[in-house]
C-alpha cells in the first residue's frame, strides 16, 4: 500500500476575494499545482516544465471537474490529497481532494494526455511513465 | 429569442505557458469572468461585487467541469458564448462556450448556489433575478 | 501632438481581496497589460506574444516602480494610460498612469531592454521599433 | 543578530511565460509572499488575513521598486530573504531579495502603511508590533 500523496499550499490574503474566501477560479489553480507537485515527487524532481523541456512530453489537459464543499480560507493549510484513478494508452485521470483541518473543501478530476512536447502531437503513455504510474492507481 | 451574450477576452503573453498556448488554469478564470460579465450585461452593470455589496446577493460555486478541445492562444480574440442553462429554486448553471477564430476551444458548466452574503446562508433564487433570468435560459 | 493612449481595465470581484479593493500585486498586472496593449496599438495588433514569436524580438523588464495613490475598486473602469518616456540605445521606459473616476489610482515607470528572443541576448532597439516609438516619448 | 528570513517559493510551469522564465508580473506576486509569509514567521502565524480580520491592522501598500537581475525560472527554489529596512511613524518598508542556486534574480523594496482596517484610516505603527519589528531592521 502507498502513503497518499499530499502537496500543501499556504493560502493567503492574496488568494481570498471580498466573501473572504478563496476566489473559486483559485481553486483549479491549486489543483494544478498538487498535479505538478505530484510529478515532481514521483518524477526525481521534474514537473511539467522540466518533462516539456528536459524529456519533451506534454501532459495537456483535455477535461477538468470539481465540486467546492466547503470555503478554502487562510486559516489552515490546505492539503491537496493527489492521486492517478485512471490509465489510458494515451491518457491519465487524476484525483485531487483538497481538505483544510481535515474538512474536505473541494474534490475533482483532471485528465490529461500524452503529447510529443515539441510536435504537440499525441502519444502513448511513455513506457517508464507507465512503470512509474500503475502501481499508484486507486479509485477515485 | 435572445442574441446570445458573448464576453471578449484579450489573451496576451502573460496567460501563456512555455508551450505557448494559455495556461489551463487560466481557462477558469476566463469562464468565470465572462460570467461575471453575463451579470453585468444583465444587470445594470453590476457585477459580483456590486451583488455581494450593494444588494447582499452573494452566488458562490458549488460545480464546475470544463472541456479542452483547442489551445488559447494571443492569436485571436477569445469569444466566450455564456447563457444561464437550468435555474433551480436555489441555483443557477451556466454554459460557457469559449471560441477563437471560429474554434471552439472550450466548453463548460458551471452551478453557482444563492446566499444572503453577509450570513454566507442558503436562500432561494432572489424573484427580481428569477424574472430577469428565466427568459434567458436555453438548453446547454 | 498625439492623443494618449488609455488601455481599460475591467475589474472585477475576482480581482479584489477581502478588503475590498484590488490586490496590491495585480497592480502590476495592469500595469503590464496596459504596456502589452499600447504594444499592440502602435505594432498592427502585436503584442509581446507576437513581437518574441513572429518578430524575436524579447523585451524583458529589468526595472518597475510604482505608487500606489487610491484604491482600485470594481466600482469605474480602470483607464491605464501608457505611453514611453526614455527611449536608450538598447532600452525602453514607460510611464503608466492607472485612473478611476478620474482619480489617479496609481503611477509607475517600467523599464525594459531588447534582446534577440531567441538567444536572450542583448540588442540595440530595432530601427522601425525606434522610429514608431521616437514621436510618441513624453515627459513623465 | 538575527538570522535572516527566507521564504520559498516553488516556481512552476503556470508561473512561465512562453520565453520558459516566470512572467514579470508574477515577481510582485512572489515577494508579496515573502511579505506575508515574513508577518506569519513573526506573529504567531498571523499573516494579512488575520491582520485584518482578527487584529484590525491593516498595511496597503504605498510604494513599490523591484530590480530584475536574472531570470527566476523552475530549476531552483526561489529563495526570498525578507526583512524591514525602515520603520517610521506609520510606515514600514521591507527589502526582499529573490535568489536561485545562489544568483540573485531580483530585489526591491517595498513600503506601507498602517491603517485601522475596518475604517481604512491610518494610524501610527501599533505598539507590539513596534516592539517586534525594530530588533529585526537592517541596512537595506
Amino acid at each position: 500500500m502507498t502513503t497518499p500523496f499530499v502537496h500543501p499550499v499556504n493560502v493567503t490574503w492574496g488568494d481570498c476575494d471580498p466573501a473572504r474566501i478563496a476566489y473559486t477560479a483559485r481553486m483549479p489553480y491549486f489543483a494544478l499545482d498538487a498535479i505538478n507537485g505530484w510529478w515532481e515527487a514521483h518524477l526525481d524532481g521534474d514537473g511539467w516544465f522540466q518533462m516539456e523541456i528536459d524529456r519533451n512530453v506534454g501532459t495537456p489537459f483535455v477535461k477538468l471537474e470539481m465540486e467546492f464543499h466547503s470555503p478554502v480560507t487562510p486559516r489552515h493549510t490546505l492539503l491537496c490529497e493527489t492521486y492517478p484513478v485512471r490509465l489510458g494508452n494515451k491518457s491519465i485521470t487524476f484525483a485531487v481532494k483538497g481538505r483544510q483541518n481535515d474538512v474536505l473543501c473541494f474534490d475533482g478530476l483532471f485528465t490529461c494526455v500524452f503529447i510529443i512536447a515539441d510536435q504537440f502531437k499525441s502519444q502513448n503513455v511513455p513506457a517508464e511513465l507507465r512503470a512509474m504510474i500503475e502501481p499508484l492507481l486507486r479509485e477515485a
